[in-house]
């Protein structure tokens, strides 16, 4: 597909200037520009990029005043990161749709399917599962027995979701994706450890994303439960019993411990990890790598293993390099020290004497 | 099924206090109780909840003194996780198994199958593998060449073992658990890396449990090896060479390098790294998120990167939030002394005038 | 396969001492030998082995002078180590190799197929995908529209590769690894996430390993680019649009966010974390466990989170350990001062007395 710059600014309610003929068939970054493609200047740091761009057509925030030549037509735009999401969804909804059944996938008879739904080959949907309407399950995906998926829902290769697991609507689960495995409960007992038998479940509610080989494990009881809208990213482990609030981000690699509770709107960092049986109040950020030990206040802003106020551990990094050199004062003033107890006390024998 | 508080006390040889009669059917945690389910109450942080819990049973440990009313019917037992464990494993084990060979699985002529097996669609039995009695290999597992399964194993939808490794009986491997690989062996070369073949295997003994999505790699001759009754949890990567002992615990996202021997009754927290070439002595713990650079003697308590005993780390990251403090303490007695140093200067020049 | 020593001797160009009519069938660690293995002795640490080891055949370095009796016929060579991994890929590649199509691997209408391929069971290859000569696709690996892969690449079992991604010539992908997620793109709105379209690509050059569940997500625009030689072990997450130069190593479960560029020759130790749009000059070393915030000059040692220069950790990681003893040194100090004051106002007293 190719547009004009004319008709991408009717599309966005934006303001050309420059040549309105321009014609793009896909979308760059500013510094990887072709003059087929169109870009956007959001991030004042990378405003240098704008006179040397190759890209046919760059999006800029209404305001933006050039202070040198610029070979691309412009697009004044409100917000021209929000105009870029646009596109860029455009774009991935022009492509072709998977849909239907493929001959090989393995569906049980007592599977409720919906209407327009993908189940790709190889995929297995054991008995009971319930798919919503417009589910896309990828080929390899496993989903075990009494499984319930939501409308929308895509489910990618190689997934596996072990029985009884939630999913809620619209959400998207990446490839190798594990759900429900189970909880790491042992008990120990004459130094070996027995299994605690899992047979919660995970439930996961609307509009949440799981990255890539991301795993969830199953409750002992009850649920482990991810709320509406949370993203997790790749390689994440989240442990049985745990509760995830609404609307909270994770970065890669992170860990969650038994039972804890992390609250909504939190944003984490990647390696963070957060200790068993504890609280994460609301609207918390913990920064990349910290460590959690403890019950954490809403609103908190933490860093560090363990972890402490973001400023704070600033502060606090900046005085460990420091380290060497306050021995070395502390060390010279023991000697000064020593010195005028030496001389103190010959200035006190010579008054005495 | 449906079981009265009689009924379990009697297999439980606990003892009813309320009504014997009430009837449940499934389990719960004590904050989620309801009419037709049975709790417990093990950790006492627990117990303002047993005045209020809507569960129908809640076992209890004998000397329990309730210090309110309590509407469940309680039934006190000698250790009430213990027995809950129990009902855990008898509700999982009422679910129907999967037996017998699903028609679209690939097994290899070669393959050696023994009785009362499971073999679900999509995995693949590569040439010469045997498997033991019992076991159950879940759809979309791949079992390489000449691999050997012990009895009662159970392999998990999409685990992938390579040739030539062993697992022995009664072990569980988590969906996304892959066995086998390559293990990261390069010789540097003119700038550029060359690959070391890895011609050994994985050898896994009884009892083993292996989380979802963990990796364990191949030796590069010899076997990497995980010893009976170890349980590693998900995400985890144990390189190649190494050797695990036995009844070890690991929680999620531990790494261990090359080479390196974890004794046996170690518990090692999440997000832990170890070096490689390094020998970790028996019954270690280790907090999460630590690094352990060096060789461990047995009996060990570590915490932090570097690790250094648990105690004493508490005590340095007291110290380390006080290092502002510290630092203004060390300028202040700088100036102190100067002012000491001129003062006794002046004195002294006193004297001697 | 069996040698004998002079067999051995002659394709590496030793020499043997003591009896060339030994046999050996396999290799083995020095620690581990039998008498019909062959083994070697590289690192000096391992020295006192070889005067116990039950291995048939020992490679050792030219100049090894031995210092007690040794049973071993001993090989002298150039370098030992190059001399087994020489034998290793030998051994390596005597294996019989997979070939052919299976019969239920899904092969889109439209994919090409080059020569000498394999292609395993379940494995699905959607449309427009094209293998290079001598591919090996491991069954229930997934290879998603358009995607493109070199001469001589092996993609193991489970491995995902979605849409559009392009893998170089004689790559190895392991088991599990997912190429091609959708980057962790959101934008915050109303205190929700909307999600940000994915459209760019993972592009992998020649030469590269990617271990075992390993994530690498395809850009926003453009390309996460994966240079020519390098190397990357399990459980490791690449973000979108990151760019990792030739020729560097990265061992397991290292975590590098969005769009950050890593040089060339770099070596990555287990479980670190590079921040998001940070540039990572060539030749740089990061222990394990860092956490790289900021730019990092070229030929950098770090150490630590945040990182710092190598040495300087060694030193303040001794130093905090010390803070307890410094921190006394600080209160007796305050005490001192304060007495020598009081003593010093006292003579000055006594003098104006």
């Amino acid at each position: 597909m190719e547009f004009s710059a004319k008709e991408i600014a009717q599309f966005l309610h934006g303001k050309v200037i420059g040549d309105e003929n321009v014609r793009v068939s896909n979308l760059s970054k500013i510094e990887e520009g072709t003059p087929d493609s169109l870009t956007f200047l959001a991030n004042p740091k990378y405003t240098p990029h704008i006179y040397t761009t190759c890209a046919g057509i760059v999006l800029v925030n209404k305001g933006f005043q050039p202070e040198g030549e610029i070979k691309a037509t412009l697009i004044e735009v409100e917000d021209s990161y929000a105009c870029l999401a646009l596109l860029l969804n455009m774009v991935n909804q022009a492509r072709p749709e998977k849909k239907g059944i493929e001959k090989n996938a393995h569906i049980a008879a007592s599977a409720k399917l919906s209407e327009s739904i993908y189940i790709g080959e190889f995929a297995y949907i054991d008995e009971n599962v319930v798919l919503g309407e417009g589910c896309k399950i990828y080929p390899q995906a496993y989903i075990g027995e009494n499984v319930k998926i939501g409308a929308g829902t895509i489910i990618y290769p190689g997934v596996k979701i072990y029985r009884d697991c939630v999913i809620g609507a619209h959400c998207i689960i990446h490839a190798g994706a594990v759900i429900g495995a189970d909880g790491f409960g042992f008990a120990p007992h004459d130094g070996k450890y027995e299994k605690i038998a899992q047979i919660g479940n995970v439930l996961i509610e609307d509009d949440v994303e799981v990255g890539a080989n991301t795993t969830i494990d199953r409750a002992t009881m009850g649920s482990t439960v991810v709320h509406r809208g949370t993203k997790l990213d790749n390689l994440i482990q989240i442990a049985h019993n745990v509760e995830v609030g609404e609307h909270t981000v994770m970065a890669a690699q992170v860990g969650v411990a038994g039972s804890t509770k992390i609250g909504s709107h939190c944003m984490v960092g990647g390696q963070v990890g957060f200790a068993g049986h504890i609280t994460v109040g609301d609207r918390s950020n913990f920064g990349a790598q910290s460590g959690i030990p403890n019950h954490v206040e809403a609103g908190s802003n933490l860093l560090g293993t363990p972890a402490i106020p973001a400023r704070e551990f600033a502060r606090t990094s900046v005085l460990m390099r420091k380290l060497p050199e306050l021995n070395q004062t502390i060390r010279e003033l023991q000697k000064e020290v020593a010195a005028l107890k030496r001389q103190l006390s010959e200035e006190t024998g010579k008054d005495n004497a």
